[in-house]
């Protein structure tokens, strides 16, 4: 190869590798933003962004995600949410990340596993910064909804979904 | 140094990152794909790969990690695996990673932890892909065989092994 | 932009990347090193560092970071930490991580969350290594210390400080 092509090809492949690494952190950043009460919560995701939890309704656009974070901070009970290490699947301007994720509270003294859920991140990137455009968030409870998530993630970082 | 001196050390530089983010991203697939009953999740495995876990026998081989996805996959109650951030230490087409894990099951509407375990993955690069040769995952009981597991891990990222 | 320009642009991006994926490996280290009663356990520290606990004096120094592995070493019940996957935040030499993390204890075969807590870890790089400078980790009980290290770790990464 011609030295231009070496460095093309390392230009490309720096690119990809700096993608999954920020595509990891935006993910990362999801539960000190939340357990924080940060306000600026929403920075991380896009302004047409949809977290569908199947607690609730979904949460719509920055601001509902800046309130979450703002009730948490208002909350006087203990709260920590843990994300286990996720799959990162990046794809030119877009990425996927996948894994399971659950809570601590505090009750009586004592931490309790409140949640165990399945996790789909879906990230863009806008203006040379990755957001994200939809987190879908399942309870692990036996039935087959959370389980087609996580099988759907890991597939697709050996070419199956 | 010359031009080419230095794309062939950024050259070098890089599949060593790669590496990196390839053996995690393969390790990471463990969860999910467990979790999610995955047809594929052998495929994350090396053909002649051992999962040695202290409660059983050895899973031998793609196919013994399939069935262990897709007895999972008919199960009625909730599980939801956690791997703690592990330690990746890639040596040029082998990698060791260690770390903690647990396990998460729903018991009467509670989620209760299953396991605390320790482990050791061990990665062979085959044909530019990266497989789980082995798993090692031993219960931290307060014996000592889980804890040697972690400070070997451990110490191979600072030259103690 | 010349060979030169863009060779340049490559190493320093380059240096980048290993630097994050260094820092994240040293903070991975410490569960498994301290988990595993590891002698070394200091090598991951600055001679000088500080791990500040809400539960205790701070440690300060390597020796202290090993006396704490060598004390988990001689305990006879089960014990592990777990990492939730941190923010990683590189500034040149130096590197502030951080995340949420938690302890599973054993009692009466039952493991129980002992500890969750907000992290903020400082990091040094010197002569080429990754060392943590300083450690503060507070109690995740409702009250806004530990809120607040969150979501000033969060906010580094989106130019919030």
């Amino acid at each position: 190869m011609t030295v231009e092509d070496r460095l093309a090809a390392l230009e490309a492949t720096v690119v990809h590798l700096q993608d999954q690494l920020d595509v990891l952190r935006v993910v990362a950043s999801y539960a000190p933003s939340i357990d924080g009460g940060m306000k600026g919560a929403g920075l991380f995701w896009a302004e047409d962004c949809v977290y569908d939890s199947d607690n609730d309704d979904p949460l719509r656009g920055r601001a509902a995600i800046e309130a979450l974070a703002e009730r948490i901070r208002g909350l006087e009970v203990g709260i920590g949410h843990n994300v286990s290490f996720p799959v990162a699947v990046v794809d030119g301007d877009r990425a996927i990340v996948t894994g399971e994720s659950n809570t601590f509270v505090k009750v009586d003294d004592q931490y309790v596993v409140h949640r165990v859920s399945a996790n789909r991140w879906e990230l863009e990137k806008v203006d040379g910064r990755w957001l994200v455009t939809s987190r879908i968030n399942r309870l692990l409870d036996g039935t087959d909804e959370a389980r087609a998530l996580l099988r759907r993630g890991a597939g697709s970082g050996v070419g199956q979904d």
